[in-house]
């Protein structure tokens, strides 16, 4: 049985006008070394693509879908046939899920818990089947009314406990699947008004949650790279992880850094004021970029779109970012994108995720040519030749002391900078669109 | 000689009409065992309230001012003699100032040395004779074409040891004038563009200017806070001390949070995206809260205006978390605000102080009110009291497990929340306005 | 049967502690010539009150509401008893809403257009009872489906008569109830992408409906105030009335201003980066100002939250709005605010409005005050003296040409502008928070 | 004498490596049967090029600039001859100013007239020589402090004279020089603070400018476009021009659309929340495009940062809009964009002009692809085809009630709906970018 009305979406190039077929990806293209699949990584989000309804705050849901069952745990498994058909058919090696997105979550925890069995272990059939792999999986620990005041950072401690269950599950599924990552998103771990909030019980608590994690995944003997994703502000006024910076501080406040790397979503990068790739050199400096949540981020409004990546420039940037990390593996390029109210049928499952993904070769094809060049390396070398010699040479060393400076200084007066020519740069940087 | 054309500013309470009186801001009346002024500790910024000028990035300085004197070394003496006789008049015991206001820059550093050096000898008198005291002092390392990219986050070598050199300056006339706190506002330190920047670098070179500050420091004897002032943008499109959270990553990363804490400044927070109190909440959450700049932040608006800080809301919010703090010594409340520039006569500067200040005492008023009614103490315990026994008690005590929580969630799963009333919470805050 | 276990609300003056009580607003209580009832003409919202359950977009209903009944047109019927009773025990004398909160869609039109009659037959039978008035209806014409492109904007014909039947229904309603005007929110009113709209077509439809609506109130012999309510973006990328002057620009384009006036809310002005005085003022301007729908704006954060109104500052600077323009009649004081989501109790609604409706009693008598003291209207006429005799009176009457006003200019060459004291200003205005 | 040390920029073709040369901008090319240059009617700007020094609110002036004199009328003699080297070494054939950019303002208003006459008659044999064109000048009403509260909107009736005088010079001026537009910058045309504004008194005001200025330029026989340029916020807290849809609501309001059309700019755009698109958009379905200022944005900043335009994307989209219009004409391209602080070399000027320019080049070319596919007008065409027949076909002839069509409706209930399919035409539209 087939969900969707396709074949399978090939590499047809850039002369081709089929929409159902790729102009940029080609999956065993040779970049850098490196096939574009190996370079890409490109994962799947169950929420957005199998369970989304395409409602929003002003609307109810708008999707057709082919895979409603008779009962919440038949449409759950359709989907997992549904999602794994999709996978294959876009060529795309990993996926994500939240435990909520797979599995009906029953009248109690125990039925939950059974339930995630039941269709992990179709997953898991279907893994082996087909060779795609778990990039990461993470609870969700915001949606049902229990956790309207956060999970591991509720004022209410029967909550922190049903949080470390799920948690522990998600652990004990990563290890049946095979996961690579495992993801803690602060859904609502935040605060609404400052005026009722412990922040410092709240924040320790959280710290005592990961560690909780980082204990159990030592203990039944499966490592994985723990995740953090930040995102400045909703549902929470206040969220906790508000950007990468934000996130470092609390992990190294809490001894944390050895277990946790950072997820980061371009999305969220702008609600925070910040650009995409700032973030990714953000993380970069503290040696914790993890893996990333491609979308697009609508910079007018004030809130999460989740638009699927169609801009080049920004995947240019990102790709090259990434390039300088030597590369994002264990993690990976998760579109956590979802389709438009207005996108609502099947087809656009496939279109959108054709578009990002081959939104994403061109950047990583640009990015490449920035490399080869070595455009911005020889840039910025340039830039900052004065620290290879001279006075420059012996502060990186840390040979100098305000004295020693103050009298160098007193010495040489007569400071001369370059134009940085920032114009002609940005100028250039278009030729390495593609 | 007399540059304010008023008398000495006394509190007349809340009756006056009188412009030029305190109603609210009373010296010496002791809230919660001690006076206003040491809860308050005000202190005036020499660079709003004597240099400026009044202009901005679409009109000349508007700014009538009595102390313009026939060279600029005389100026500046003569800004000297009017900014401590302001001082006095409003009855103010600390001021803050960066290096370039009080004394002119001459052709040279040497000159400009000796003129700091005069400057100060000249203030150290008045200082002995009133028994006001520096709060901080600072340098200017962002204003100069010399640092069009940064000071010790230049590209330029060369600048870095002339920051050095400034840096030094400031460490001795600290040691000269008995300064309580040094800051370093990182006026250039970030990027304009992230394709021409060597960002592990830069930072890398902060980290390094900041151990010789306090190598340097205590080599002469002199102990002070020192105190990092966030920032998240203007000048440069990102800064690096983004927000307070951002400080304490990088504290925490270059190991400098022994002898760092924050300076932190309302408008700096909603550029950020906080509200104020959130920004001094995560500071204390780091042990970290050092210092204030006061000023309000006109949130429409996409840059900062330091204006004078007028709303009774802010500043009650603002008390209370500087006693929940234990207060804010050694660190202090500084006018970081200027007044607008319409309010372009001497007597505005007086007027503007006069409403900050009152302000802030209505602020301590109030805040004093909620902590002795436990207003919000006994809210936030009610609210965590799951915390303080049984499943609750032993997250805190950390003698659980993602295994006993599951056990434990297994036979709770029955989770009953309470309403938080929020609305109701915060209609009662109004009455603990004054 | 009661739904609320609570009595009627009674003022009891600020000493009261009674949660349940107003401390400020007295409903007969004469302010400036006229009871607080006449200025305020309080509204409560149909939708925030009754409808909405709680959810977000990261988030399930949290609610508990004593009216489901076994069927919908049941809960429909609980509803409009628990909605009066509110009414009542609020003392609230005005109510708003759109045609889908109050009754079942069912099946097709016809049935909904059923169900309306039932609703609405109750409704009267209650609003004879009780005196309650009906301030505006509206139809929801966004949330189904069908709207996903928008309703009088939608690129589908079918889409705009089908929104034309609801408003005509909505016109009907209105005589039925009385009603004293119609709002219309365009809810996807604007557009998601300009790559595949058609503006100009969009909104002549837009008015083109309007012109409907005109001619037929005209029809039916029911003459209404009808009102536009601006909001810039939510749900849709850009929303085409995006605030005060755009309708402004619009209702002229289209000759609709004899009968159109503005619906001004003050979470959609903030998010169009005005503050809500700004609005009201514009509107104003345009003699315009035809209701409110009071609410409060979490100004850090990029969506409509819609809080209840708790800030005295904002309520005071909204209410001599409404002073100035002669109050609000035959518009008025709509709550449209939602309880939080962690305000989920029954109480909650209770407490919510009270606290919204002492917040505007507090603004009301701060405006008066400052009405009486004549405190703006002082300030304003100083500093506009110079267009009342001179070369100013002759540019208000327009008997000047750039000639002339040359021969003077060249005349007058020195010009003095007066300190606005603005700081001053802020700082008294506290001074009047009530 | 020559003040930049290159030759006559020529187009070279995208092979070409030299910085100093066109890659893609070539004035006598072809596209859509008129040559680029007709197109794009490029314009310089004299105040960023000629008179901005680098300064910034936190920093002084970094620009090496050759054409500093002994006096300042030597200096501004100097200017215009370095200008129109600068505008013939680039090609492009217009300029715009403002009076005080071009000559020194002396001791008074004669001295400023006088010194207008002198540079004027200097450009005026310029421009004889070189058949470069005026696009359009205006006034600087903003920058003198005497402006502080604006200018034809400040309380002070000597200011409004003291406009009325520029203003006339200005069209004198325009008429000397056969200027094609004359264009309204609302420098400080908005309030500070709503607390002490007659926004009534002030709106008026600037309208009764307007109208003598349009009395003035008919009195002298001169017919020019009179442009009017929104900007949403700064210098001013609140401007009156916000957006384009607010300069449409005041022109209506005062009956000067026959006169006053928009000059819109980018930054601006953004800063009002609008993408540029949709300010031109707006501004065309008023028949109202008459300009556009190009320059770029940086949205994650909240200033006017008036970068030169380097995004191929939003100058595609732009040039869509201009073809849509039939052309820019009597309007142009002006580069309302200023070198970055940090290029401050005579050469950064000449580049960064390129920058802009090829990029532009780029945007039309991509644009002018649109159009020869017709690729939005035929998307377009689809989704609006139900108003071409039927039901739409009379809702557009206005041959419906709300009557006729609720029976339709009730007819019609069946509605269907067309998924746009978003995600692929944001994809597709990367093939048209050059």
């Amino acid at each position: 049985m087939s969900y969707f009305n396709i074949d399978k979406i090939n590499y047809e190039g850039t002369t081709s006008s089929n929409p159902f077929a790729f102009r940029h990806y080609n999956a065993e293209e040779v970049v850098l070394g490196k096939t574009m699949k190996e370079h890409l990584r490109f994962a799947l989000a169950y929420w957005h693509t199998m369970t989304q309804e395409g409602d929003d705050p002003f609307g109810s849901g708008t999707n057709l879908r082919t895979w409603e069952g008779k009962t919440p745990l038949e449409t759950a498994k359709n989907r997992v046939d549904a999602f794994f058909e999709l996978l294959t058919k876009l060529g795309v090696e990993y996926f994500c899920f939240h435990d909520v997105d797979i599995a009906p979550q029953g009248e109690s925890l125990e039925e939950f818990f059974e339930n995630l069995d039941i269709i992990t272990d179709m997953m898991k059939e279907k893994m082996d089947e087909t060779g795609i792999k778990l990039l990461w999986n993470t609870q969700n620990a915001f949606s049902h009314p229990r956790y309207l005041n956060g999970a591991a950072t509720s004022n209410n401690a029967d909550v922190f406990a049903y949080t470390a269950a799920q948690v522990k599950k998600t652990l004990d599924l990563s290890k049946k699947l095979g996961g690579e990552n495992v993801v803690f998103w602060g859904g609502r771990e935040g605060y609404e008004s400052i005026l009722n909030t412990n922040m410092e019980l709240e924040l320790d608590n959280l710290a005592r949650l990961y560690k909780m994690a980082i204990a159990y995944s030592e203990k039944i003997g499966h490592k994985v790279q723990f995740l953090i994703e930040p995102k400045p502000k909703e549902p929470m006024t206040h969220q906790y992880d508000y950007d990468a910076a934000t996130a470092m501080a609390f992990l190294q406040k809490y001894g944390l850094t050895d277990h946790f790397k950072l997820n980061l979503e371009g999305n969220h990068a702008t609600l925070a004021g910040h650009t995409f790739e700032h973030e990714l050199r953000v993380a970069r400096s503290y040696n914790a970029l993890g893996s990333i949540d491609a979308n697009h981020a609508e910079t007018m409004v004030g809130w999460d779109t989740d638009e699927f990546p169609t801009n080049v420039l920004d995947t240019t940037l990102t790709m090259y970012e990434i390039l300088e990390n030597g590369g994002i593996a264990p993690g990976g390029i998760n579109f956590d994108a979802k389709v438009r109210r207005t996108s609502f049928e099947m087809d656009d499952l496939v279109l959108a995720h054709i578009a990002g993904m081959d939104t994403y070769a061109r950047g990583l094809k640009g990015a490449a040519k920035l490399k080869e060049d070595k455009y911005f390396e020889n840039l910025i070398a340039d830039r900052y030749a004065s620290y290879t010699e001279g006075i420059g040479a012996k502060i990186v060393a840390e040979e100098v002391t305000l004295e020693s400076l103050t009298e160098y200084a007193l010495e040489n007066q007569n400071i001369q900078n370059k134009s940085n020519r920032l114009e002609y740069v940005k100028s250039v940087l278009n030729d390495y669109l593609v």
